[in-house]
């Protein structure tokens, strides 16, 4: 950031009055710029024991598989965001039946809220953002192929979760270094 | 938002080729500015069947109670944000034991998210942006001098989980009527 949004002036990087950390403070109107964590919100979305994923169009990672999941917007709640991300990635509705986890990459700054869903039929395509969209037994999961160490991380704990009959949330910080 | 802050030149609303929504965008070099929701971690953080609350000093809200909670940071987890919220604003140092609650504010773009916490032992104290800090029972907690309805919400769910003895993770949206 180099310049304020509110006045077009420049911006200095340094600790505000009452705070402990640096943000960018509007050198000319003083306006204090805070950047905080954004929200991935993504769904697992299940249809006879298969669930659906879709391979990315996109960079980062095009080519690469995920479930779908993308930015939360203002306005709209984090199921309401995992439903919509599920019918532009992937065409599909669904119901949402519970959060599966809240998984935080504190080195990026994004906070990943998976949830569990069942598709209402056998309805998917790719999205505009995807290349393919597919059922997949568990079996058969793409691991090699995943777009992210979260996805991958979300996807281990839910097969782990479907084997051991427990279905808590999960809430852990994946370290940056994570692959 | 009226200037971008990569180049300092105006910025106009609309929408972006292959996004569905109005975005800032820079007239000049046309970098898309995306706000999304910001995450306030807090925590309820009990002691011997009391919970600690604390009085706010900053507006809005000054002078009304509410458990410890604030906008988490870049380069925090879910639960490292919860507890350093604690500790900012009651100064007492708690262990996370579960997630209790994510509820989504969707007209003013925050997600709360709220950990039930354990007091590592009965010190507490105002922290800068508090005027006080107190454990209270819960039939005392002070309904009517609540500072946001969130975090009304957020207590009663908490006080029927305990009288019902079911503690799941609560996801659930509220409206900007809400009081």
């Amino acid at each position: 950031m180099n310049y304020c949004g509110e006045c077009g002036k420049s911006v200095t990087k340094k600790i505000p009055q009452g705070d402990n950390l640096p943000r960018f403070v509007c050198d000319s109107c003083q306006v204090v710029h805070y950047h905080n964590p954004k929200i991935v919100a993504g769904c697992i979305a299940e249809w006879n024991g298969r669930i659906l994923l879709c391979r990315r169009a996109i960079e980062p990672k095009s080519g690469l598989w995920t479930y779908p999941a993308g930015f939360m917007e203002i306005g709209e709640g984090t199921e309401e965001a995992a439903r919509r991300e599920t019918f532009e990635e992937a065409r599909a509705k669904v119901r949402i039946t519970r959060l599966h986890s809240v998984l935080s990459l504190p080195h990026i700054g994004q906070v990943y809220l998976t949830f569990i869903g069942e598709l209402l039929a056998e309805e998917f395509a790719a999205g505009e953002e995807s290349l393919d969209a597919r059922l997949f037994e568990k079996a058969d999961i793409p691991w090699q192929d995943l777009a992210f160490p979260v996805i991958k991380d979300a996807l281990r704990r839910y097969i782990e979760d479907i084997r051991r009959g427990e279905f808590g949330v999960h809430v852990a910080d994946l370290p940056g270094r994570l692959s």
